[in-house]
């Protein structure tokens, strides 16, 4: 089965904002292909390509499964409601791809810990 | 010297995802006692306190240097010049206080490891 990722942002109307989520992409593509065999990014606004289209991009280079991970540090309107809603347009879209939706960043018990390592790299490159 | 931490996030209407970023700033309560003597949060708009008024609370309970960790993904408008013109008018509020800001935490290498344990962890869990 061919699994593949897709990362979701916001959007924002900076493109060098968009280009860190790229950027992000990148580096998951390199770190991660033993786990996922496409990974891609798509933006809920603002950006391109957007959700279905990122999916529909997925599906047409052969992913069997997707997750759909959203880069969104709480969980608001855009997590609750809007990213589900594009997915389950997609799903219907795509019938014969199973896409999942992951938990948001936000979640991530390990960001307390991430948090201090960086004050922690900051203060030291502060001297 | 009394060092503080105000981990400042966007806000939110939903008064859930606004818990969230308390919550997280418990944690790190808990977690950095020994790098920051008092620890607080503060939103940019939307939800309570502002900016100024978790600087200046910090302040009134002594804070001599004050880290501020802007809880955003991107370099957006909010990062690179709403959270500065804040922080710059609480300067002016209290100079005898060292206000500094650290990066933001889009900025960290450390991303891509953690969305990849996410995603590790609810692979797991889906079984």
């Amino acid at each position: 089965m061919k699994k593949s990722l897709l990362l979701v942002a916001h959007g924002s109307r900076r493109a060098a904002s968009n280009d860190e989520v790229r950027t992000l992409t990148d580096r998951l593509r390199a770190d991660a292909a033993s786990d996922f065999a496409d990974i891609a990014c798509a933006f809920l606004e603002l950006a391109d390509p957007s959700i279905p289209d990122g999916l529909a991009e997925l599906a047409e280079r052969g992913a069997e499964h997707i997750t759909v991970l959203p880069y969104f540090l709480a969980a608001g309107r855009h997590v609750a409601e809007d990213i589900p809603a594009e997915v389950e347009t997609a799903r219907a879209a795509h019938p014969e791809v199973a896409i999942e939706i992951a938990p948001y960043l936000g979640t991530s018990d390990a960001l307390p810990r991430l948090l201090l390592e960086m004050l922690g790299d900051s203060a030291v490159a502060a001297g």
